[in-house]
């Protein structure tokens, strides 16, 4: 049997007692018991849904002592972000509930008969939205809570009706049992199948691969790096039937500050900026990893600012040894490549150090691999000679989930081209404040171009994350009956 | 130079002189044209764009005489049907003119900031939608106006402020050149560039390839073939950076006939049938393909009309040779595979005459070729013994532009059952009428689960086509000058 083994985030050391990891039985019991469930949930009614995702935040509020606690072993973020992330994980259910309830999603476009022959003339047509039926969900390591077995995917996809099988991440396997177990209890306490919600533990990428391909598996939903959501996204388009595979994958996450509020208030951004990069020891997926600055006493001063805030960032041990080594790699591997370190300090066989170094826009553009995340505490600042070049650099970039840009409060033609190019590579645009932190919102749009995400249309955060799991369907000439149950699909 | 050489449909004889095939740098060139348009046509107005679209429409009606000569030398679909399908496809590029103007697809979500600290706390956020980049248009062979150089695409991609290369079908080069002429025109007296919309051709896969893979195009839309799809999808995929990729492909479009509405009305709807399955010489992606009927005496008689409906439909010649002998392929294959012909005659080099035959849902369920696409006037009446097996013949089908249900008049759980998994495998559900003929209207879903879609959340016909090019994105803390501008990009 095959087993897995949690470690202590800040020592490296064996944390509890090693797991079995799923079989390949196992990962196919858990699909086939979510198509089981899925005909009743996607049946369901508003206020069954809606009770049970209450249900879930209700159950994480009550443990939470015991999991926050389990949470930072296995993770090393802290009491205080774990906390608040566990509010903001209630607070995503209790939302989904409400949307469910409020039932935007499911409104059907009625659309009358017209008399007489087409193009003009049609039949009497409704489009509403099913949902996909069973949903492969892959845990990120950096949100143990609000990305994790009972994050925003899985909120979403049991409000929009569907069926779901968690992937745990290995990087929190207790907490991830123990959170699978509070759902075990909600499920049967409100008479719902155990199957509706599955869960699967494995090390390598066999037993994800394996869900991700098995014949009852509608969609997958994944946080996580580029290299491991390119690799599960190959194995939904190779299946005999392809799914749709929603990847929010990593990004750079450009910051371009303009020379003029730099002038104004350099200090105060670049300390800002400097408390983004460190963030939960950088490892977000919004953490900004390029800073594009024009040439300039400005610009100048403001990395001189910059250097000593950074250098000021506490310690903070990253989520996994692997993660550790990847990041010492990843810097490495800039400075092989030619960018000009202005922070570079040992840490320790835990905590790095933030990282930061400097390149000509020319350089940053050439280079392809300077353009690639490096997950952690690292910056780089591109250095601009004119504001074409900016442009130059974000069409490089390419694919973001977040583009920054400070000193924008006055229409211009540069302002604008800088404006249209941002919102051409990414899926937020923010003209105020750092990109850590996404709010929870209606207006939300997590997910941009490649290689940010796998599907650029659609976000994970928010409001229209449900949309990734419900399926537009035109019923036309549909009976009296069917109308009447107003988009609730049989 | 390669050349490219059009057909008499009817013959197969040499239709006018030989084309130039593009070179891989005049496919450049217009991707490179397409994107250098791109940034003043993303921030035109509605009324400009309004104003295109519908001088297209005009300048096709003002040629309509010559370009139906034309297209029926080419694809021998005859005088009435084009004329009526010049008439839809000037109506939709109307119609997105008007959804231009109304602009519901740029309406933008306003979220105002909430005052406190996350997660119910959040900064002011829109979410507004933008549109992609260059569009590759791969222009379909039946439908040589309404999906092709000035089809549904095309305009949906004006529509949504994306600019449009065209690859041209080789089964109707002339009329794709005379229509290319006609938008040349067009441009010109509107003072638009020439770049807008280019036009490509080429016979093999090489120019189509080149174009989707070349980094200046941002969205593919295609028409036609599984095959063909899944090679331009695969290519879209395998880009450094993969973009969305529309193929609205082919599929068997289930028509479930229940033994009531059999025994009622059995010979009309028999001859409603045929004419579908003829209709256009079988030559629509919503042909009905599979026949399911329930064992019994109604099911009997329906049969036993059907194939005299279908031996009086007239003879049809083919769009293309390639397809007159890809449709005895795919007779021959069947009947090796062991269905039974109720309908087999031989028809001429041509035209084929329409072929029926019947199979066990058993077998169907086991023999997965039997549920490929044969394109032409085919179809295969599957026999299931219980309700329960239609269903599992629903899911062995998998993925549909349509189902047809016919008997569902009354609610029962039966009914209940077929229209869920009809609606999980389907993009329209049909429960009166047939499946040809797809009315562009506010409801519409044409696109379904794999293999009738590579794309089965967005639809290729009605409204909602645009969305396909609009990407969503979020600005935070968005200065005034910007939201003035009311969710039209810079």
């Amino acid at each position: 049997m095959k087993t897995l083994q949690s470690l202590k985030a800040r020592t490296g050391e064996a944390f509890g007692a090693p797991l079995p990891a799923s079989t390949g039985e196992q990962v196919d019991a858990a699909a086939t018991a979510a198509l089981a469930s899925f005909g009743d949930w996607s049946a369901s009614s508003a206020a069954v849904r809606a009770a049970l995702l209450r249900g879930l935040a209700s159950a994480l509020e009550g443990d939470r002592e015991g999991l926050v606690a389990l949470a930072d072993e296995e993770t090393a973020l802290g009491p205080v972000r774990l906390n608040g992330e566990l509010d903001r994980t209630a607070f995503q259910l209790r939302r989904f509930a409400d949307l469910a309830e409020r039932g935007d999603a499911f409104k059907f476009t009625d659309d009358p008969a017209v008399a007489g022959g087409p193009p003009v003339g049609h039949p009497a047509m409704v489009r509403l939205r099913v949902p996909l039926g069973p949903v492969a969900m892959f845990s990120a390591s950096n949100f143990p809570f609000a990305f994790s077995v009972l994050g925003g995917d899985t909120a979403s996809a049991l409000a929009a009706g569907c069926t779901v099988v968690i992937k745990a991440h290995s990087g929190h396997l207790h907490l991830s049992n123990r959170v699978f177990g509070l759902i075990q209890q909600v499920l049967q306490a409100q008479g719902l199948p155990a199957g509706l919600i599955g869960m699967i533990q494995g090390g390598g990428s066999d037993v994800g691969v394996r869900l991700v391909r098995h014949p009852a598996i509608a969609a997958g939903a994944f946080t996580g790096s580029t290299r491991g959501g390119a690799a599960l996204q190959a194995e939904a388009n190779a299946r005999p039937r392809p799914i749709p595979f929603y990847g929010e994958l990593g990004s750079v996450n450009p910051v371009i500050a303009l020379p003029g509020v730099l002038a104004a208030r350099g200090a105060e951004l670049a300390a800002t900026l400097a408390g983004s990069i460190a963030l939960g020891c950088g490892q977000f997926c919004t953490s900004p990893g390029v800073i594009v600055l024009m040439d300039g006493p400005a610009s100048d001063n403001f990395i001189d600012a910059l250097v000593p805030a950074l250098t000021a960032q506490k310690p903070h041990a990253m989520l996994t040894p692997a993660m550790r080594q990847a990041f010492d790699a990843g810097v490495a591997h800039m400075l092989k490549t030619g960018v000009t370190a202005l922070l570079h300090e040992d840490g320790t066989a835990e905590a790095p150090r933030p990282f930061l170094a400097q390149v000509s826009a020319e350089e940053f553009i050439a280079k392809e691999s300077l353009r690639e995340e490096v997950f952690g505490p690292s910056s780089l600042i591109v250095r601009a000679t004119s504001a074409a070049q900016v442009l130059q650099v974000l069409q490089a970039v390419g694919g973001s989930l977040t583009v920054t840009l400070w000193g924008a409060e006055t229409e211009s033609d540069e302002a604008r081209l800088i404006v249209r190019h941002a919102t051409q590579i990414a899926g937020r645009v923010l003209f105020a404040g750092v990109p850590t932190g996404v709010a929870v919102t209606a207006a939300q749009q997590h997910g941009g171009p490649w290689p940010s995400s796998t599907q650029p249309m659609t976000t994970s955060v928010g409001d229209a994350a449900m949309d990734r799991f419900l399926r537009p369907v035109a019923l036309q000439d549909a009976p009296a009956w069917l109308l009447k149950r107003q988009g609730q699909p049989c």
